[in-house]
């Protein structure tokens, strides 16, 4: 098999066989097929797309490249939730503790932050005393006695992904369907969950800017995840403006806690109830009535914010800033933003906002970059809002005050005031399982 | 300027400006930018197409890569040649001296073979004592003295698409025609000639299968040619079997000193005037029908072998192998090929038919292999003749009896005998000239 033919099969539209695709990822995770060689496959994949089939091989070829973690000595059905991330998405931190205050068993491997999109393990360094590097069996350990845990991703979890990833990411052949698939579940597979609900945001701080585009990776990630035995759904959910009101890593931490307790904004609650509901759902709890009566129960009886708690005491965090949020204290450095004019705040640019908040420390742009963990913005307005002259938009926050001018501009140049009010959108698009598409009107 | 943007702006397909094209080969060139860059370019490139202005500017930076031959201090009229390459083809080693017997100056560099095609560098080298490696001042000193000199390419000719070449081959991104025609047209623009006369092949033994792709390709090229200031026109001639009865590299010397005296195959002896014609028409030596009658002219007087044999002699070579080609011997393996059935030649796989002479040692299949100048195949029979059982088809010369029963194989693959006569195929699909293209029709 000669890697030059594998590429010519592809620019010519046809279909790899299970063995040619195995052949390129062996190959190239061996250093057997050069940098120059994947490239030039990548971009054909991107013109001519790829099948279900060979999506499906091409994702389980890069799970088996590394580690499969094994969670066979787990108790109970390991449930597994995944977003394509977006700006203020501090779900995991949520839903996490809702789910294993159900019953469910939530061993979870999450990334790190980059650009304007946050990493769960970056917002749960703020905790004092926090590890995010737990080895498997350590893992394991706290999985079993508290129901959850999340930790870093081991540097052997589909290394295949992380070396393809790097190339696609200098080659502008990030923008695939089956590429950013089979990056996304190739860890999930290699992760070993028995449920995986995915998360696919929609708008313009995701990835997919359309919900159709999104409707179509979360189609191809659901089958593969079917396909490999995992009981797999996605939401696709709007990300037309950050997620709740918080970003930055102490910030969302904060806002999750609050949430746990029943005070979160209203569209943060409302996803990650509609996210707990499919996660306890695809773990046979209930109708899917039950399972958000289940979820809602689990916020009110005080029980999901005790496995929040219980799970970052287990990892050597402090568990009484998870009860006493207010202990994170406050940035050194404060600006209040102030409406330049009266109107309705609309088209956030929210990756536009990410970056701000990146800007002010709160994320990276290259991935040596420190985090300031008490950076961020806390939006006083959301798209939709009425706000008067003068009124305060947002609140900046940093560690060093060289930073907030150009956080400021690029906050400004992010958000629109208008006289009319903005159409409404839904804040979950739609549902995807194996059996189709079910859209969500709200 | 990155290069991950203008990957994106051609995979998304934008037009490349002028600057963004230059800063590619430049950076390539340079080694600033990395192959698996340019090779995700490349696939971009060969999905999106490139405009003419874009083809134009991309063909003048590579010609700008390296050194561009100064033929001022040649007195009149320069006119080049340049084949696409196809088997048989040894029309450089007839039209050039032709040209130069009716005064134009032909100052032409040439490349070897490699694959099915041969070169016109290897077939001069069968001569004992030629030299193909002459410096600038040496190869203008005999153009100025003889009217021809043909030499090979020196090492910085266009070193841009050299390297981009080499990448192309490795990664499926030869089959473009925008990046076909550049290649070409760089090094025909930096070898310095005021004409240009293209002969592009079209058939299953050439690079282009169709005559349409043909056609676009020879477009593309008189375009670039012409934004450039260099007379340029093409003709589309067939490649559906071998040009004239011998493959190899002494054999086509001998078969072009027989063309030179009047004494060549129809075929070869047909494109060889058309190409004449063609080049001296371009050199403004008078209307189309003058040009034809001054090249057969300088055949019927041995003007043109004269031509070639003084080239010859100031190279370094043996003239009298010119005038008395069967000096160059047999090679000592010779064996017959017969006809294994009654019928009618048809569907020569022409390609076939190169690699059967390559493997008898005519050429090389990568380019670190010796070439057996002896070797090579004598045609009796081509296309649309009739042949009895046990007749002889074709003559198979090697010096290593080891390399026969493959070679003989592959012939016979490679040629198919029927009751029914074939069509005839014009041997001249078109002309492609600045005002546009003229179908030739036998």
């Amino acid at each position: 098999m000669r890697m030059y033919d594998i590429i010519l099969k592809k620019r010519e539209g046809g279909h790899l066989a299970p063995e040619e695709i195995r052949f390129v990822i062996e190959g190239y995770t061996k250093g057997e097929i050069p940098d120059y060689q994947m490239s030039a496959f990548l971009m054909a994949v991107f013109f001519r797309g790829m099948t279900d089939e060979e999506t499906g091989v091409l994702t389980q070829a890069m799970a088996h490249s590394g580690d499969m973690v094994d969670l066979s000595e787990i108790q109970g059905v390991k449930v597994d939730k995944h977003s394509t991330g977006g700006v203020g998405d501090k779900t995991t931190l949520i839903v996490a503790p809702i789910a294993a205050a159900c019953g469910c068993r939530v061993a979870k491997m999450s990334g790190r932050g980059l650009g304007h999109t946050g990493g769960t393990v970056d917002k749960m360094e703020s905790i004092p005393g926090m590890r995010t590097s737990l080895s498997e069996k350590e893992f394991v350990e706290i999985v079993n006695r508290t129901g959850i845990s999340v930790t870093g991703q081991s540097g052997n979890l589909a290394p295949a992904d992380k070396k393809i990833y790097a190339l696609r990411d200098v080659t502008a052949t990030v923008e695939s369907i089956p590429l950013i698939a089979s990056s996304i579940m190739s860890k999930k597979l290699a992760a070993g969950s028995d449920c995986i609900l995915l998360d696919v945001k929609a708008g313009n701080g995701a990835f997919m800017k359309t919900t159709a585009d999104a409707v179509q990776l979360a189609k191809k990630m659901v089958a593969i995840g079917e396909q490999n035995g995992r009981k797999t759904a996605a939401l696709i959910t709007n990300m037309d403006y950050p997620l709740g009101n918080k970003i930055g890593n102490a910030l969302e931490v904060q806002e999750a806690a609050a949430t746990l307790r029943g005070m979160g904004p209203e569209d943060l609650t409302e996803v990650c109830l509609a996210l707990a509901e499919n996660m306890l759902f695809l773990a046979q709890k209930g109708t899917p009535a039950k399972c958000r009566a289940m979820a809602w129960d689990a916020i009110c009886s005080g029980r999901a914010l005790e496995k929040l708690a219980a799970m970052v005491e287990a990892q050597g965090g402090d568990p009484d800033y998870i009860f006493h949020p207010e202990r994170f204290g406050e940035a050194p450095v404060k600006e209040d933003v102030a409406a330049p004019e009266e109107g309705y705040l609309q088209d956030m640019n929210t990756e536009g906002i990410g970056i701000s908040a990146m800007m002010l420390g709160a994320g990276r742009e290259k991935k040596e970059d420190a985090i300031d963990p008490l950076a961020g913005i806390v939006l006083c307005k959301k798209t939709g809002d009425y706000v008067k002259k003068g009124e305060t938009l947002a609140v900046l926050y940093t560690s060093e005050e060289s930073r907030l001018k150009d956080a400021e501009a690029k906050y400004f140049e992010s958000v629109k005031i208008k006289g009319e009010k903005p159409k409404k959108e839904p804040l979950i698009y739609a549902r995807v399982t194996k059996d189709g598409v079910e859209e969500k009107a709200d």
